[in-house]
């Protein structure tokens, strides 16, 4: 029976080369039958938080068993080991430097494996893209069904991108943008619940940058033109937004820029 | 028999963000045979207009019973319902604020619904993004042959764009540009037979901003450098073109700009 | 039996219009059951050469049988010849500008077609719009299975782009740099074998604009911050790179610029 289990692609490499159809093509040698999704190409390079943080906050949509090859990779070719991860769902396939950290943990680990055979790798490897040498034919057999056990050696650890958790003292919440959509919404590191216990009732200033936001509304409709305002993302984190507008422009942000926001609660 | 019919993508949510491949996740997970097609994400934030006349524009070059997903949605989480519409030989799924008019009603509208049953959406339902929680799903179950029927309650309407016509007055046709293409040619919104029939034989200059258009050729290979010509275009359109040059930066136009574009016939 | 070959698409249009989708529209309508592979739509408008080169550094790692459907093609409408070519192991379709010939030679060409059945055209033909009205549809019946003998007739010859090879001459290699990545990373026409025999263990100063470039790694992670070096790329050419940094920015250097670069090697 042929296998038509999803590989999910995400890599900081663009869209502007082959690289990414250049991986589909060592995939479709090994599995032609595959599902292949492009979650995203566009973290900016280099970008491992952004990269771990989307992966976590995608991974539970795809069906289970599906396969998750992450590559943002900087250290390529130097000591950080190549990984997969079976999870209690799904798989994950990508260099040890913490983008798979987020999500494995999130779904729960089960065995971790160091890749070493070489049977499941392209013949010849190069030292500046493990992509498509390494990671794309692993990920692809793993999609086929071959057992986890045989794509290497175990190993005990990952090493981790820990989430950067907000900061509560006493009347003040210190948060984070993580990063920046298309529309320019600002997506913090604060999760709805967090953020109401933080508050119980009262209201609140938030500062960022040298602008404050002061409303919270529960959908796009409700605020006003050039006003900002938290809303409930479609992730549970609070996110910044300007109703048919970017934020990120308002705030005159770059694309990923970790940046800090206070709130500030008030008696109501 | 597993299904293979097609989903159609076509949103504003650029690609780098993880927001189209989520959506593809849940598709998945319902139909894992599916076909899914990108039609474009660059349509720009909130270009409904842009988006309802790509859409229409071509629709019909896809295999029958394809289902089209169309979310361009500034009105997310606001009023404006949640529409799949059945035609002759398609099935259309998005909100109802006129991208799927242009395209449902060229085909001819057979039924319309407002998507209201909870079964084939996702369990949680966000504020900010039907994409995946609505609009997604209920694609998925269309292309997978679940009755239009059971998807929603039947309504007889849906909010239109109406198309913008040219306006021909005596020996004035004027006329607007609906986007330019990646090459920077500027499509119109004039039919090449509403041209010829304006002109009946007569020559013309068409007024674009501070410039001027006098030349109307078949191929790209007839024209001149530097000149800026009308061409049919792909979709019987005229378009304003150079040869191996952009018409937008020729122009000094944005990507999206509406602009009034006026041609005066003269006795040839 | 249904044919799941694949096809891989290389084109000039970008993803901001519905061009690659209504190409797709159309192959599906003749084959539900392909699998679609964009390679790149982002190699600059009109930009044959390094669509040449590009197509040229991938065919070789997609499953045998493969259609390769390359459209950049200024002179669409033209008298340029659409194209179809069978190699060794697969099947190139395109205009005949030099797009295919680099991977085709590099295959080995078996038979050319200049296509003219209109039978596997659609039925109407734009002069604007080739890659829909005929190398899409063409590209689909090739990966459906029909005979290559009936998609046109047979040409004894394709027009070339040659590769452009380095100038050696005593002490100095003058190459030129094809295409910039994603990364920034600058890939030169050097191979790493012409390069080592040249040098023959001397060393080298390399000039590139008015900067020069004094080391080569054998990976990103040997280098120093800030300083430019060559490094074996994934395609056994010499590219320049910096560390998590770009070496087009550091050249200023625009995306797609033909840029020499004057090797000068010296005694160890």
């Amino acid at each position: 029976m042929k296998k038509t289990n999803t590989i999910v692609l995400l890599t900081d490499f663009g869209k502007e080369n082959n690289f990414v159809g250049v991986m589909k093509g060592v995939i479709l040698g090994i599995n032609p039958c595959v599902q292949m999704v492009d979650l995203t190409h566009g973290v900016g390079a280099h970008a491992l938080e952004a990269a771990a943080f989307i992966l976590w906050q995608s991974f539970s949509y795809f069906p289970h068993q599906t396969v998750f090859l992450a590559v943002v990779d900087p250290g390529v070719g130097s000591l950080r080991a190549p990984l997969a991860v079976q999870t209690r769902h799904y798989f994950f396939v990508g260099p040890d430097n913490g983008i798979l950290s987020m999500a494995a943990q999130a779904d729960g680990i089960k065995k971790i494996a160091v890749l070493q055979n070489g049977r499941y790798f392209l013949k010849h490897i190069s030292s500046t893209f493990h992509g498509r040498d390494i990671f794309a034919p692993v990920a692809a057999y793993l999609s086929r069904g071959v057992p986890f056990s045989k794509i290497g050696k175990r190993v005990n650890s990952i090493k981790e991108i820990p989430f950067p958790l907000p900061v509560i003292k006493e009347d003040t919440l210190e948060g984070s943008i993580v990063y920046a959509d298309t529309f320019g919404n600002l997506i913090t590191n604060i999760k709805e619940d967090v953020f109401k216990k933080f508050l119980h009732g009262r209201t609140f200033v938030a500062y960022l940058k040298n602008k404050t936001i002061k409303k919270i509304y529960s959908c796009y409709a409700h605020a006003q033109m050039r006003e900002p305002f938290f809303i409930v993302g479609s992730s549970l984190f609070l996110e910044i937004s300007l109703k048919v507008a970017s934020a990120k422009d308002y705030f005159s942000l770059g694309y990923i820029e970790q940046q800090t926001i206070i709130v500030k609660s008030r008696a109501a």
